[in-house]
């Protein structure tokens, strides 16, 4: 297959880059990376997708979310969660639509936020609730047989030095995991699932 | 106790008043109420809140998000329900944090689509998953005591005539039982649960 890995360089994009990778031929776009895309600009999307063409998949690792304590908490920090992470991805699968092949997937990140609350991660739990319905109801609507489901872990092995304070008491997985389930989604047959790693 | 119903002027913000004015003072505020709010509009919240001063319990029975086809479905349809569904509601709660007495409660309103998608219901499904993870997460971190759940409805009896084509097969319930859903939340004593009524 030909896969368009949006985010491919976090910890787990490398990883899900890794996965695909000897099997398939991999296009990774980021802000870094030969095919750019920022997300959040829509306008980025579309160029991005002008460059790459038709593809078989589109996987996200894109998008993060910021973690306020409480007290601090405003609705423009929800704004921009939402408008990162939530509507970065809804974004990537609206404006990708056209370029996926019949039969095609979609892949999206969402969290264990979304079904466990965490101290400060009220944004994060939002952002990650909503994808994991908008993943729910697209699988029922998008169009010749393209598939969408979402991979949805807990705090990843690799990022515990800078999370895992946050995380008192959830077991990691390693990235490499994370990875297998969207594999797992690329090449499979499912939509409408997240896969929840926790 | 004395209750703040936002939106209550709606099929299920009548009976959600209906139910609560028997034993408790309660305050209406819509956009045509006595006591003034624009949903998406802080400063509206915040001249609310300044007027009605300290309550024991907001109840919101809010906003709106629009239905396209999934075909014509844009990102701008998204950023339209997350403004006002999905951030007037959290707004309500984080301007209104200050006002609300020790041990008091927020009760907001979801909906069905968050678990069982429906036809061209895609941002209803985005803004109310979104919403019910709010709420688990928000649950954690309130101070004071302070509660916060949501009702999470399928189609009422009273709105089938113009929402029934949408719900095939979906058994409506009654906006009396849905309010008895946010008469548990305000006078009982739970926290971070969501109400679902299908």
């Amino acid at each position: 297959m030909r896969i368009l890995v949006a985010g491919g360089t976090g910890k787990v994009g490398a990883a899900v880059v890794e996965a695909l990778r000897g099997k398939h031929e991999v296009l990774v776009a980021s802000r870094t990376s030969e095919y750019r895309v920022d997300v959040g600009d829509g306008a980025s999307i579309d160029r991005l997708f002008g460059q790459v063409g038709t593809v078989d998949a589109v996987v996200s690792v894109l998008g993060s979310t910021p973690f306020p304590q409480f007290t601090d908490l405003t609705t423009d920090h929800f704004r921009a969660g939402i408008a990162n992470k939530l509507l970065g991805q809804i974004d990537l699968v609206l404006r990708g639509r056209p370029f996926v092949a019949d039969g095609g997937s979609f892949t999206l990140v969402s969290g264990i936020l979304a079904r466990e609350p965490i101290r400060s991660g009220a944004v994060a739990s939002t952002v990650n609730g909503g994808l994991e319905s908008f993943v729910r109801a697209a699988a029922t609507e998008l169009p010749r047989g393209i598939r969408i489901n979402a991979v949805s872990p807990t705090v990843v092995t690799e990022a515990l030095d800078v999370y895992g304070d946050f995380f008192p008491g959830f077991a990691p997985v390693p990235a490499a995991d994370v990875a297998r389930a969207f594999v797992k989604s690329v090449e499979g047959v499912h939509t409408g699932r997240i896969y929840e790693l926790d």
